[in-house]
């Protein structure tokens, strides 16, 4: 009888449980469920009316979500529960919620229930840039060291910003509050009775260092002084690194998901750092792009440098004892679902209508058939801004070269190319700060299925890029943490690369670059970088110009 | 009884004849006619093949244009031809053909009938561009003056470059030319049984000049050595003004027209430069901006300056003793149907149709809603290369400012106000120049019926724009023109001020510039000036690397 474990990857809309073989990383069988309130951005559920810009869930959810997906995968699979030897989850992230004494979220409580900052502050919550902007101000006039790290810039969706608006706006819960905490590390607590806080959280969201730690109390006061001891008074220092066990479930535990007690659980992890395992990737070296509506850049080094507009280097983040850096494209798929959207042209519909294809299948169909250069168009991939390497929100699309005769399939070919422009700026400026860069792999959503853009991408990059195997790399790398909490004398692992080589993996598919458009893209490239610099580093600030035009206008 | 006038409009595909009244310039009937042979771009008649960027036209569907349209009118109008006083015709241009010393074409001559270089070529030929090439290098290493009257570059649309490549490729043709003439001063000729050529088509397409005549034989020379003398063999040296009289129809013109033999027949011009009169626009200070797919911006002055980037500036050019001077912008309303025809979305077209109106009155609805600089983009009109002020074909569109919530409406109003800030920087230049400009017109189908972007103009322009009365501008500037060739004692005019003040007249709406709105895009104008600036004049030039990657490319 095979040893199984269960990975549960709890998304933005809903949770996956996923049920994998030890030993070969077949995937069994999954369940999912939407979380019964979704993201909250407008009401409570008592119909308390939320501000702009807020984002909010409710915790019960997730336990909820457990106790449906756990159960339901399993029996899809066919597995009992006395084969399952571990357990592992990843959340979005900073995801943060106030909790009591007892780990009681703050909102199940009646008599806090009504106020909005009693709730689970979602990762998109974005109401507290007030409080990252003032951060980042002091934190530079101190010189604080720790500002290098994230890319000179701490954002708004991160967990001190959100702490420091609570306290602005609602004392109360900041005082009520014995402990703000990451949903992942509240779930795990939830399942094994006590904290174990995950490094990958921390390190990447709380501005903890592994040597360093979090920033000194003289900074923390800077901000507010109510805020000095807040490690100590509101989160913990005690800090737990990834794919390591963080305990085992206890009854309740074992109650809510239907497994058996004892069943060791993993420290929690991110959707995008934890799927760097199910790729097959434990060494220094290697980038993973988790691909969907935006890019995440996830790396691993054997050194701590400074690299510019990344959005965090982290000891422990992806892989014990290994620096895992993390980078961004803030709008990937999002281009191409606002060109579908926006102006895909009745002729073109009716032809996907006629013959029964997407517009997406269309659009790569007719864009697929024309050379690299063909087009004579150039964009900027910032229709939402550029994470990484400009950290810059005001940033906005640019395209040029078009003329009477531009198809809407070139203009889709030029985003794509935008796109994958933007992945080698991330790429070289990595490289050109020290961290070599000698494998490239892709997952997610467009990886597996839009091949063209992959090809695209290995010709602009000039590197092969390998496709991690699963299609859920989430919610097995979870399981992957799983089976190395419970450890090799229960059947797992006793290290994730051990667990890497056995469950993770790659398709046979290797995307190799053509010489001869990898040639064209090189001179592409370089205009794309003299726009990218021109419009992004100071040349013309005509695209923030323009945005404080807008936001005076519309008032 | 009253006396009538008859003008002819030679569009690039038809003709159209309008009969109006003396005195008061009433528009009684038109008719018009499209070419039977149209524009050849592919065949001759005889199915012989044209090479790429060649447009040739027929000469005798014009005249069969004529004795089809001229009675039509007549008898819609319910007007004799015995009280018909004057013709007058403008055209196309340079549209140049070769004739014999009988003025025949020699298209006609069934020896020559299968040569493609016998027939007329189209203003839109645009197959001499090596020797328009060569040319302006040329004049450029001897320092010839003529090129700064014509922005620095003379067009391979032009009639020396048109010569010359008949020269280079088929030099029977040159050699059995007696004359190369313009199509306009052809069917003049060919209603009064001589030469009487127009100092509009001379000065504005052959670098002929009122006071220094045509460039050098010594200039021709250097060109190529049997080009010395191409003046005197080939062209004329007699050049008449407009709103002159050419001469008088003879037996056959009459048989041709319907009309009475010896009725004045007026020197001929280009639609462009003859629509002043019928705004009413006589005097030095106006510029009058005809806005179709492209817009011509024909303004008059006292005094010769040398502006960068204009078309050309010609004396007797639109008035006798002004100047006349010319720019442009190559692309206009076709901006804004190259949206409409690649990118109109399904969505908004089944709106379109549930409520039954056009793509552009659903565009302007939902743009003309919007606060000026409330989109936040931004673009450079140049998707069919800019002709006025850069003169440079090669430059592209260019758009910034996009998020995921950029909607249709916006980037059609984007592209609006773009064409609007390309109108300013034409009527800046001329002013910094030293050319004033104390009243802007507009005539065309944009200014007849698309008020919102007339309103656009005004704000972007900061001036009141007042509109042309007629909506077919051309052929009653032409039939004015035959009214002043009749003279006031035939009871006509003695000159085209008289003629303009009777005939010609505005609209009532005027267009006023808002404050408010005028504020805003002063600010987004400098914006456009200094990307106009960077990518037109130099600081980047990405477009033409990206155009030059694009030819290479696709071979």
């Amino acid at each position: 009888m095979g040893k199984y474990v269960v990975g549960i990857d709890f998304g933005t809309l809903s949770a996956r449980a996923l049920v994998a073989e030890v030993g070969t990383g077949r995937e069994l069988a999954s369940a999912s469920m939407d979380y019964p309130h979704g993201v909250m951005d407008e009401r409570l559920p008592d119909g308390t009316r939320l501000p702009p810009d807020w984002a909010l869930q409710h915790p019960r959810d997730y336990l909820d979500c457990l106790a449906d997906t756990i159960p339901r995968a399993l029996d899809r699979a066919g597995v009992s529960a006395a084969d399952v030897i571990g357990l592992g989850l990843d959340f979005t992230a900073c995801t943060i919620l106030p909790v009591d004494a007892d780990g009681e979220p703050l909102c199940l409580n009646p008599e806090l229930a009504g106020n909005p900052h009693a709730y689970v502050k979602l990762w998109k919550h974005h109401a507290a840039q007030d409080e990252a902007n003032a951060l980042n101000r002091i934190a530079e006039e101190r010189g604080e060291r720790f500002l290098a790290r994230y890319g000179g810039k701490i954002s708004s969706e991160w967990a001190i910003p959100k702490i420091w608006q609570t306290l602005d706006e609602a004392p109360e819960i900041y005082a009520a509050a014995d402990k703000f905490i990451e949903a992942g590390d509240w779930v795990v607590r939830s399942l094994i009775g006590y904290e174990a806080r995950s490094s990958c959280l921390a390190g990447y969201k709380a501005i903890w260092h592994k040597r360093e730690g979090y920033p000194s109390s003289e900074f923390f006061a800077a901000l507010d002084h109510r805020l000095k001891n807040v490690v100590d008074e509101k989160l913990s220092r005690d800090i737990r690194p990834v794919c390591t066990k963080a305990g085992e479930l206890t009854e309740s535990g074992a109650r809510l998901t239907g497994l058996v007690p004892g069943t060791a659980v993993a420290v929690s992890g991110v959707d995008a750092h934890i799927s760097l395992p199910p790729a097959g990737i434990t060494e220094a070296g290697k980038m993973l792009m988790i691909m969907g509506t935006s890019t995440c850049h996830v790396m691993i080094s054997d050194q701590e440098r400074i690299v510019p507009g990344m959005c965090g280097v982290v000891e422990d983040g992806v892989i014990p004892g290994l620096m895992g850096y993390e980078a961004g494209q803030s709008c990937v798929g999002d281009h191409f679902n606002w060109f579908v959207e926006t102006l895909f042209p009745a002729e073109y519909k009716d032809e996907a209508e006629k013959r029964g294809v997407s517009p997406f299948a269309l659009l790569t169909e007719k864009a697929e058939k024309l050379k690299p250069g063909e087009s004579g168009l150039l964009a900027l991939d910032w229709w939402n801004g550029n994470r990484s390497v400009l950290v810059d929100v005001d940033l906005t699309g640019m395209m040029l070269g078009m003329t009477l005769l531009t198809k809407p399939e070139e203009i889709y070919r030029a985003l794509i190319e935008a796109t994958a422009y933007g992945t080698r700026v991330i790429i070289d400026t990595f490289e050109k700060h020290g961290v070599a860069i000698d494998g490239l792999y892709a997952c997610g959503g467009i990886a597996q299925k839009d091949p063209f853009l992959m090809q695209v991408y290995a010709d602009v990059t000039g590197r092969e890029i390998r496709v991690a195997r699963s299609a859920q790399a989430p919610a097995l790398g979870s399981a992957m943490y799983g089976a190395v909490a419970a450890g090799a004398a229960k059947g797992g692992y006793d290290s994730i690369v051990d667990a890497a080589r056995e469950m993770g993996g790659i398709l046979d598919k290797v995307y190799v670059p053509s010489p001869a458009a990898r040639a064209v893209y090189q001179e592409l490239y370089d205009e794309y970088i003299l726009l990218h610099d021109y419009f992004g580093r100071g040349g013309n600030d005509v695209m923030k110009r323009l945005k404080a035009i807008r936001k005076r206008e519309i008032g």
